[in-house]
């Protein structure tokens, strides 16, 4: 096979080209991977009915040896023959097993007990060994990135708009915050993911042939997957625990988008914040060789784009007709490229934000835009606490005379004589914010490295 | 005005012609609403300013007074002056009050922190006075449901076809499991929503010129309305807490409207096993005077397809830009229609669900259908367990020869020598079962109660 | 009724305080429109009836009379009794007249005949009285600012970085183009917006009982509402005539949304090439006083945000099942929503942008950080021409050079030996355009003239 | 590599396992697709250059047919290097010609001139030679069911209710005319995509420096190509011509889903009028032997759930920062996803349509459950119609009775002396409906066949 004939850009782009991806991923994601964790299932039914006494020990012990043997090929060539693909899985066993053991394979259990308890399987083995790692690693970036640039100057934007000054390790901390809000919500989904063993409807009909504590049974078997049970089950698992799995991996990859967007603005060449590391033999423009541009923050933008709507999808996969119709089972086969799009965005952006550039001196000349003016809120705020009936609305005038005579805020306040009488009782340090506004940072720094501090506690991070 | 020159249908249809859904939300979800919350905001600022000894007690209770006293059409008049909605409020209550206190009033705020603070708690009280009551009310309903027809013997159903006998009872109970883990959802989410009282850009600018511990400051004035702060703001409380809040609502909508599915195909003249209560003077339809449509159930499932795609919105409205674009200012003004749209179908489904008529009668007939059928489960299974090597494949033929023959799996498989030696060994229970496959319903009946209890106890129901 | 007390924005703050949007779409898009407008397919076939024969034309006079007299309050409490609104609107045109008319009001319809024409009818006349005329003076501004800016040089920004000189009426030529062919697509999906009177399943069954070319009725009554039949009908008429209209306002609101960008962007305090006018008493900031914020453009952005995704919903109700389900019904209630946002926000934008303010010397500031490094792209194509066999590369290498050392391409080109012997055959105009790279804008200002003269033609504008 | 090691469903189950969609598909949707289309525009373009005399016509020769030559895999290398993937095609190409022609490969192109004028040929193409034919041969299926099952009396359903006969011809030409008007918006759509060649910022800059007339020269290069050029374009041709063509696919993957649903809720259990026809080694499920389950089309209406929300990511890249941002670029490298996803879906239902197996003698049973009650509707008619003031509540009053006695509607109507003198009034004909209810279905048949008729002949099929 040639991945150049694959028509999925996560196939032959982006997953199959990196070797990164496919060593955190490949027991999950792959289809390689579906069949291993489904054979593992298969496997640990029979291991629970040897426990049982319903099979001999070693019965269970040739079906975990054949479980590990049996490869996905031969599955689909027998799925293509019978058109069903766990009674090819379970054809394919068989052929790998004594008569003896034979008959245990699948005993009792229906298409969907392994399914969906593989699909718990895999995705709560990819959190805790591949997403949630990655995110902490990026975290950990990002917490690095706040504390360095903690007492970095930078002016505040609101609507694209000069504020108030803050520093870029605040701006930063921001990401350290949501990021570690929703690394906390994905370990909370992924180990809430539940798996079921109750059968063709879910009432352990089968089982309940052959043993009398169907519930119990189920316990057991999905211990051994560190596993529970959904509370409830038809045909499949309740669709909640995967919908919360899902909204906690979209809404994480909502704030990559969100930091995404944020630096590729600051790198705007009138910006010019920050910028991404460049490569020597990197080309930038088939056709402007000086442009520099943010293509990985796109790229992780556009990524978004694509993965963020499937959580339509998962909304319309809760609805399955009585104990079940099988108009989920196509879309959720789609599930794990979710998880491969958000990797590979997180990868990308701890890469690039690892070897930010930023640019003090810029974020200096920047603020200094708006410094006559930025000076208008502490002036409002000052006034009024001192007792000005009206602040807002006078301080709104200065400005507008501010902007028209192009002096600054500060210059024209001490010429007021309206004002005179309030501005006497400033404090020297009030005054000293006035004069120099790129004073007036608030808590940012502090806050910066408070955040930083709890979320590294609260994640165990350096 | 006049409801007719509405254009939502929410308004003239659903909620301004329910006194209930009036009743339970007029608080949290209206225009009022927003604007009492705010200036309850505003309030609660004066109230911990005097506690710190910025302003006197007596302008607290001033601006407290003022803050009740507002009229929603006043601010909207000043906001047509001057097109800023904070602002207009601000102006509103500082008519309401003496010069003295007029400075004080939104002292060091930014708009989104009443904005965003405001929302925190409509959305947090909507939860705790009017949907969790609500949603408990159906878990209740469904719960008394289940537990009446736990014995009720019914065909499963896969793909829409009949697959093993469970009872209705087991069926309902899916939906008090479900239901009774998006109740738990939505009020861990609504607890986590989150205020802030952090300034334009969130670094504390403002207030830090007149207070040294801003955070504490934040958090006492927010524990005024029973809030948390945001672990970090910038203009704005970080998004996924309100993100998480409508998740679990949106996902709650989903179980609603898989239940009015599952109701709606029930009542299909074929199957004819329930069917929603009709009044006496109800028209079905206006040209089939026979008709008796489950309108109720269809409404559900159309209101689910309107709200479901809005958690785009949501997820759109995580990315802001920098220290926060306006651009999710309007489109977080229609959240609380989701509210409105959940509440209304869930009040509906409790109406129906209360009332549903139930057609034990028609379910046995049903079943009975393919009662010849049933036993190809439980006899291959037990085929498997007395070591037959291929047991899925034999039975498979059998009931091709049953539906060549149009006999019973039970009779054939009597006469099927090749079979004779395995179910010599058949226990009198499993014959009994192969005899009467309406027998084979697991532990349908038990699995429905104990989820019922389990549910009733973790909930705190009946 | 107070406005406050509704629940929608659309309602309390967009459409019922805007006297533009009622007037424009009142007859549309409210509760009173639907009822009005079914109504009035209910008079059209009494109307036809009688041409048939079926009644007198006495009767069809007075059932006219009674459609355009009932007040939707009428038959909103009717409704309340019988809970089924097209039966209901009929017992309440009944209600206003003679016993010799009644039987005939209604007449072989079913609920859907009615609803879906009224439906077509309202959105067919909304497009061509409201939507197309205001999207037309849209464009007309649009043509207007492109002509007037057509030769105002600007810097062309891809990725957000400074790229090729454009001139800004090239740039709003976009827009021009793009909602030219919005215009154009709405106006076809009207045209094409189909009714139906084909009876409760769609094959005539009860207006067969009496004419003998139902088909030929259909079109007879539909072509007095100025529409045409569905090629096919159920219960419904085809879904995707509604869908492509829908499609059409939503891929047209996109083109709005990403002008709102576009300009936001442009008025980042570091840019500021245009800007929001601002009204004299107008807030920008109810902390920052001297803010100006492109909160329209937000708006606009924030609007498209809310209603985009509601295509989900859209394409959701295409699916019903056999003669339909009722599962359509509330969900399409919401779709003038949509139809109020798209107007919402275009009206909106033709008052900021005929009233948009330019800085044509900022503009030319924001060219001139980069005018040194733009010289590369014509001085690579130059080359090529002149036989460079890697000219690409060649110039990407003395861009790095340039930004080394800070001096401008133009500079180090005449200094580079090996370049020589190809900027010998450089043309005097080739020249110019290294020297003065601000002359490289191709045919911006023609392309922005024609692409105005080819919409103002095909759209009929001057 | 091994297909088992990719991540998505599309390649290593749906599109790499399947030769039919490959031989249509592969090459429009692969990557090697997308690159040989690249080439191919690389090569157009020195066609034209050659033919304008700025290079010789050996060199546009060397560069076809190095365009034919190159390998994905080559180009793929290149990439990993520079990091550019249009600038990794012309390096490659570079290497395949002599030093002559390389300076004419991509000569005054920007990578998008490629990218998207390939795309729109590619799309176009698949239009054409896979998607239309596809759909075609599905019509084809379709109308030859209509017509064979034209007289086959079906009873109408409406909510899942019975309402009015019709027959099954008459239900499956509801799918010819919505699938025909789908295949002319598919086909409209296609033939309306562009391609574009102005280079980086839209305004030919670059091609501008050698030939004076680059619309033309864009218009001839595109006709090479069978493509017209956007009206307008940035770096990118306008959004909504693929928008409009995505979304023609979607609305098609509706009508398929809704089909898909009708069928396997037909295939109900207690309905069996249509089933899926089975191959004989074939397992409906892994553990009920007995199960017949309409798999394919849950198939279908799965995978419109996967590809449906989708459009979401086209609305969302209509939005691209002035001349452009490249977050459009990873989102949109997913598109040819959803032409394999609905193309899978179309052969699939092309093939279980044209093998249905239908009951005819199901059907009538069905709809014998309710004849005693579907002679409500005519009876209400022509009481009406001779002129009862209330036939609608006098008749359902009579259902009400019918229903509590268990007698026909027929029975009772004779009974009823209030009635006696209408009825008295009905023709012979009339009666006979009332008598025999089954008769009562309109135009069914004929419309069935005029529809077949009418799309037939608009699509040029037999």
């Amino acid at each position: 096979m040639n991945i150049f004939e694959c028509v999925s850009p996560l196939d032959f782009r982006y997953y199959l080209q990196s070797d990164e991806l496919q060593e955190l991923l490949g027991d999950y994601v792959t289809e390689r991977a579906r069949v291993r964790s489904e054979a593992m299932v298969e496997a640990a039914t029979v291991r629970v009915l040897a426990r049982r006494g319903i099979c001999s020990e070693q019965v269970a012990e040739e079906v975990a040896r054949a479980a590990q043997e049996i490869d996905p090929a031969e599955v689909a060539e027998e799925e293509g023959r019978i058109h069903h693909n766990i009674r090819a899985l379970v054809n394919t066993i068989k052929q790998h097993v004594s008569d003896e053991a034979k008959p245990y394979i699948h005993f009792a259990l229906t298409s969907f007990d392994v399914i969906d308890t593989a699909t718990a399987w895999r995705f709560k083995q990819a959190a805790h060994n591949a997403i949630l790692p990655t995110l902490l690693r990026l975290e950990q970036t990002l917490i690095e990135l706040a504390r360095r640039e903690a007492d970095v100057l930078q002016i505040g934007r609101t609507h694209g708009q000069h504020a108030e000054p803050i520093t870029f390790g605040f701006a930063i901390a921001e990401y350290v915050s949501r990021l570690g809000g929703r690394i906390e919500a994905i370990r909370s989904a992924a180990d809430n993911l539940r798996g079921k063993i109750s059968g063709a409807v879910g009432a352990y009909n089968a089982i309940s042939l052959m043993i009398d504590d169907p519930e119990q049974f189920e316990r057991e078997l999905l211990a051994e997957l560190d596993l529970e049970p959904s509370p409830y089950s038809t045909q499949i698992v309740e669709a909640e625990f995967v919908a919360d799995f899902i909204h906690a991996l979209i809404s994480a990859f909502g704030v990559l988008a969100n930091l995404a967007d944020d630096m590729r603005h600051l790198q705007r060449t009138e910006i010019s914040e920050v910028a991404e590391a460049f490569e020597a033999e990197q080309v930038g423009s088939s056709t402007m060789p000086h442009k520099r541009n943010p293509w990985n923050f796109e790229n992780i933008k556009s990524m978004w784009k694509q993965f963020m709507p499937r959580m339509v999808t998962v909304y319309a996969d809760q609805i399955s007709e009585h104990q079940r119709d099988l108009s989920n089972s196509a879309s959720q086969r789609f599930l794990p490229e979710i998880i491969v799009g958000l990797m590979n965005s997180a990868l990308r952006m701890n890469r690039i934000m690892s070897r930010l550039v930023t640019d003090e001196e810029r974020m200096r000349e920047n603020l200094a835009i708006t410094e006559g003016m930025i000076a208008a809120e502490p002036l409002y705020i000052l006034l009024a606490a001192h007792g000005h009936p009206d602040a807002h609305e006078a301080v709104r005038k200065l400005t507008l005379e501010a902007q028209r005579s192009g002096r600054s805020l500060g210059e024209l306040v001490v010429e007021d004589e309206e004002l005179a009488p309030y501005l006497e009782q400033f404090t020297q340090e009030h005054r000293a914010i006035l004069a120099e506004p790129a004073r007036y940072t608030g808590i940012a720094a502090a806050k910066a490295r408070g955040v930083c501090d709890l979320w590294a506690e609260r994640l165990g991070l350096g």
